[in-house]
């Protein structure tokens, strides 16, 4: 870890060896905290207003005061980006209620957030996995229901990706009553055998992924099918293509789910060309 | 918060103020951590190897290698007690995964747990609440499947306790198809009008309660009739008593719930009962 990394504290820039909370900050006794990753790319930030305002519903239905604007929170994140000379990877934001004495319910509403931001370098476009596409297995989804709350409380999501990293692939899709919900951290995509794209809909049961809805527009502009809805397991094993997005993976093929080969085991065309798309679009070429 | 007050953390004892924790603990960035609480009475630790045993349970649930024995655990309890002239309160222990660059899954094996303990002071014996009893509102049930595990991924509990907070009263008591599954931060249990005592059984569904094992135990040496199941809001409404255990609220009288009168309106004779045999127990007189 590179100590002389400089994050942001609450109104500081420091290095990450000074960077230190209270004991008693919420988000780290109770994951009483909101967190938001953006790409970089080019040293550019990439869809990042969205970020942003998700960032800013996730504060208000836990009834966290946003402690930036959205200009605001944009100056800090330029400026820790140009102080590391980041150049590829992501911008880390996290919002926790602030330090009061240990107790479930709020504490008194003049307590002061913490805020905390760190970059990390990251190859998320010219990123090896996308060649060959991923392997993804599929786990339980343990998680609680307020699934489009992008809280810090994620152990379920560590056990997760903990079981994928032990069956050494880079991704779990989470199964529910046979369906797949959604992936650790992205959002889970099948192209059928008719060439429907295929994903979930909104609802409070899974994150509103930004990739998500910015994939799901350039489908539209390619006049692709769309079906929002779930699909099983079954489905997705028996899919032509498949693949999930996130910030950071921006459009990933996956070539196997729990073993078995998806379409003919290498990233599929229609996901392909998604990529190409959204890839274009985060350069501001699209 | 007095700052003053002698916390623990990796091997310190050292001032609140003084206690801090790299922003790079996955505490803090993914709730990758498990708590504790143990109540202290007339200075003493009350059913404290139960706990030990539970945060040891806990820990090995999600891999994290618990980082002291039993009787390093007691020490640094019984230490940090004296150092705060504890007579009457809380001994909060957290034990994290560590600090490590952020990625969900686990770091490597080699990476250092980080243990923390605070005392808070607070009337448990002899507490007003118990004398009046307790009301209690309903709340949906939002949490994670694993509710055995004492994670620190508490949000759905802070937004249960907030909502008994913005009613006026001392805790929430969670609901999930129509049955009452655990308050908040603590075990529920109600008295039938035939006398019958209902909780829940122990399953991955619910905190195995150590106070709850204990009033279970005192119940059992009453000759009371005790049934392990879920009860329904309605059927708590219709009970002639009702309570909650915790480490901090050991038994606590329930008289409303959802502004409903249980019984009387008062602390019921059965549950006055528990209460003063849970008192001697945790005195060392039972």
């Amino acid at each position: 870890m590179p100590q002389s990394r400089i994050v942001y504290l609450n109104g500081e820039f420091l290095p990450l060896a000074e960077a230190r909370i209270p004991i008693m900050d919420r988000g780290f006794l109770f994951a009483d905290g909101i967190y938001e990753v953006s790409a970089v790319l080019d040293g550019r930030l990439v869809d990042n207003e969205a970020h942003l305002a998700r960032l800013d519903r996730s504060l208000g239905e836990i009834d966290i005061r946003n402690p930036h604007t959205t200009k605001e929170w944009i100056g800090l994140q330029t400026d820790l980006i140009a102080r590391n000379g980041l150049e590829e990877g992501l911008v880390y934001m996290q919002v926790t209620r602030g330090v009061a004495e240990r107790d479930f319910a709020y504490p008194s509403a003049d307590t002061t957030p913490t805020v905390m931001m760190f970059t990390q370098g990251k190859r998320i476009a010219a990123n090896p996995l996308a060649e060959t596409g991923a392997k993804v297995v599929t786990v339980p989804d343990l998680r609680w229901k307020r699934r489009d709350i992008k809280s810090v409380a994620l152990l379920a999501q560590v056990l997760a990706k903990q079981q994928a990293a032990a069956a050494g692939v880079a991704e779990a899709w989470m199964v529910e009553d046979g369906a797949v919900t959604e992936g650790s951290s992205s959002t889970a995509f099948i192209v059928t055998a008719s060439g429907v794209l295929v994903t979930r809909p909104l609802s409070t049961a899974l994150l509103p992924g930004i990739t998500r809805k910015a994939v799901l527009r350039l489908a539209e502009e390619a006049d692709l099918t769309i079906e929002e809805r779930l699909f099983s397991v079954e489905e997705a094993c028996a899919a032509t293509e498949a693949f999930y997005t996130s910030a950071s993976a921006f459009v990933m093929p996956v070539v196997a789910l729990d073993g078995k080969v998806i379409g003919d085991g290498s990233p599929g065309p229609l996901t392909r060309r998604l990529r190409a798309h959204y890839l274009a679009l985060a350069r501001g070429e699209g």
